[in-house]
C-alpha cells in the first residue's frame, strides 16, 4: 500500500519531469539590414508618455531598416543533429509557433521536448523585426488582413460573422474556434515590396544557424526554398506545411535541391475553397519536380485518417499530432535520436 | 592522476551544467484588446508575395486591436517565490531583455539562471503585440526614434555621427558601442495616444501572472506604477531602472504603495546631459515619497564604484553586474533562494 503510494507519487513526478528540458541559453538577435538617413521631415513637439515633459521631436536622422529578429532556445545538450528553424507564414510573426490560440504549447515547445534546438525568426517588417516608415523607406503602404479573410483563406469554414456564435466552421474543423479572435490579434501588417530585403536577412540567418532543418509554413516556404537554392548544402531537410509559395520548378534550378529530403504536409478541405485550387498549383508542380529527384515525401493528412486540419495546422487542436508526423519523418532520416 | 583527470572533467561538465536550467514551458500569449470593424476603405488587387497569384484585397472587416504579447519561460521548479516581469521602456520591445547588442545573454537569461520564472511583455503597439492602422484605429501617427536621439538620450556620449568611427562616447561608457547600429534596429515605432489601451492590457497581464516582481525600465515604469496603484497586493517588489515615468507623488495616492518594497537604480552621467535634469524631477520626487513610507532603496551605481552605465544598463557591458545588484536586493527580501 505504502509502496503503491510512493510509486504513484513517483509516476506523477515523472509525468511532470518528462516535459521539462535542460536549456543552455534562451536569447535572440537582430541580423541583416542597414542604416539609412532620413531628411526633410517636419519637426514636432511631442509628449512621449502620460506625464512626460514636452520634447522636441526631430524625425530626421539615421534609422536602421531591413533587420530580422531571430529567437533561439539552445538545449544542453540537444538530441538532434542540427537546429530546427520554424518559419512563419504571411501576415504573421513567429508567435504562432510559441503557443496556440487556445493557450496550448506550440511547436516550439514540442520540438524542444523532442530534443531540438529551436530557432524562430520574425520575417523582416513583422513582429519584433520592426517595420520602417513609408513611403520614405518601404515603398508601398502596408496591408492588414481581416478576420473575414483569415476565416476562409485558412479553411476554418465557409462563413465568418462578427458574432462568434454566427460563424460557420467545417463540421470537423480542428481549429480551436473559441480562440479565433485571439488569433486575429496575432495578425501582422505586411508589405508586398519587401521580399528582397527580407530574403537577404533570412539568408544571413541561414549562414549563422545552419546546417539546419527548415520547417516553413505557407508564404514562409518561399524564403525557405530560395535559401535552399542559394546554400543547398546547409539545409539537411526541408518541411513545407501547406507551402503555398513553393515555386514552379520551371522558374528555378531544381537540380540544386536534389540532395535535400523534403516533406510537404497538407490539411483537409483543400477542394472545398476555390482560392486553394489556385494556391496549390505551383507547390504541387514543385513537389512533383522534387519527387522526380527521388527526395520528396507528401502527406495529405486526411489520407492518414487525420481529418479537419486547417491551413494553421500548428495551431489546430491536434497540433501535437501533426508535429509528430514531422518529428517521425525527421527521426526516420536520423536527424534526431 | 586518473582521479585528477576525472575531477577536471567533472569540473568542466559542472561549469557547463551550472549555466543550464530545467524548463517546464516556453510560450507566449496575447491578452487584452478587442475586435473593431473597419468600413469604407478602398479595395485593391495585390500580390501577397513573389510569384503569388493576383488576389482581391478588401481591407474592410474585423481586426483586433489593443492586444499585448506576453512571452514566458517557466522553470521546473523555480527557486523564486513568484515570477519576475521585465517591462521594457519607450520605443523598444521586450527584445532588449533577451540579449545585448553585442550578443551576450540578456537579463532574461540572468534571472532564469537565478531561478526565476521570467515574463517579458511587448507593450501594446510594439514588437509582437502588433500595431493598428491609423487614423482609423490609432488616432495619431507613429513616431520613430533616430540613432542621433538615442545616442545622447541614453547618455552613451555627447556626439553621434553616422560614421561609427566619428561618434564620441563617454570615456568610461559601459555601452557596447560596436553594437549600437544593431541596437538601433530594435527601435520600435511608438504612438503617444495609446497609453490607456496599453495600460488596460498590462493590467490584464498583472491579473494573470501575479503575485509577481516588476522590473521596469524607463517609460515602462509608468505602466508598472499604475499597475501597482490598481493592485498593490499583487506586486511583491517593484524595481525601477532609471524609471523616468515614475509620477509626481502629488498626482497619485502614494499610500496605496506603502507595502511595496521598491528599488530604483540609476546609472552614470546623469548631470552631464541637460535633458536628464528634467527627466529625473518626478522620479526623484516619487522615490522621496516612497522613502517617507519606509519602503525605498535607491542605488546610484557610481556611488557603489560601478561607473559608466548608460540608460540602457541591461545592455551595458556590465549588464550582469547590474542585474546582480537587483538579484541581491530581491534575495535580501527572501524573494528567491
Amino acid at each position: 500500500m505504502r509502496l503503491g503510494w510512493i510509486a504513484a507519487a513517483l509516476s506523477v513526478a515523472w509525468a511532470g519531469l518528462a516535459h521539462a528540458y535542460d536549456v543552455k541559453e534562451i536569447g535572440s538577435y537582430f541580423i541583416g539590414g542597414h542604416m539609412q538617413t532620413l531628411t526633410g521631415l517636419p519637426e514636432e513637439t511631442v509628449y512621449f508618455y502620460q506625464g512626460a515633459p514636452p520634447t522636441a521631436y526631430n524625425p530626421n536622422g539615421d534609422v536602421h531598416t531591413g533587420q530580422m529578429y531571430v529567437h533561439y532556445v539552445r538545449l544542453q545538450p540537444p538530441r538532434a543533429a542540427v537546429p530546427i528553424i520554424l518559419v512563419h507564414g504571411g501576415g504573421l510573426s513567429g508567435t504562432g509557433w510559441e503557443s496556440t490560440p487556445d493557450g496550448r504549447p506550440g511547436w516550439q515547445q514540442f520540438f524542444l521536448q523532442a530534443g531540438f534546438d529551436v530557432v524562430v525568426p520574425d520575417q523582416v517588417e513583422r513582429g519584433r523585426s520592426n517595420w520602417s516608415r513609408w513611403p520614405q523607406i518601404f515603398t508601398s503602404a502596408p496591408l492588414f488582413r481581416t478576420a473575414q479573410e483569415g476565416w476562409t483563406l485558412f479553411r476554418i469554414g465557409p462563413t465568418y460573422a462578427s458574432d462568434p456564435a454566427a460563424r460557420v466552421a467545417e463540421p470537423n474543423t480542428q481549429f480551436p474556434v473559441g480562440g479565433y479572435d485571439n488569433f486575429v490579434g496575432s495578425f501582422n501588417a505586411r508589405w508586398t515590396t519587401t521580399d528582397a530585403v527580407a530574403q537577404a536577412a533570412f539568408d544571413q540567418m541561414i549562414d549563422k544557424e545552419c546546417p539546419c532543418i527548415l520547417v516553413a509554413h505557407s508564404a514562409g516556404s518561399g524564403f525557405a526554398v530560395r535559401a535552399a537554392l542559394r546554400a543547398p548544402d546547409k539545409i539537411l531537410a526541408l518541411v513545407g506545411l501547406e507551402p503555398s509559395a513553393a515555386p514552379d520548378p520551371a522558374s528555378i534550378d531544381m537540380a540544386r535541391l536534389k540532395a535535400i529530403p523534403m516533406l510537404f504536409v497538407w490539411g483537409d478541405h483543400l477542394d472545398d475553397f476555390p482560392a486553394w485550387k489556385k494556391i496549390v498549383v505551383n507547390p504541387y508542380k514543385f513537389q512533383d519536380g522534387q519527387a522526380a529527384q527521388g527526395r520528396m515525401d507528401v502527406v495529405h493528412l486526411p489520407e492518414r485518417g487525420i481529418t479537419g486540419n486547417t491551413h494553421m495546422m500548428m495551431m489546430d487542436r491536434n497540433s501535437d499530432q501533426v508535429a509528430g508526423v514531422v518529428r517521425d519523418w525527421l527521426a526516420e532520416r536520423k536527424l534526431v535520436q
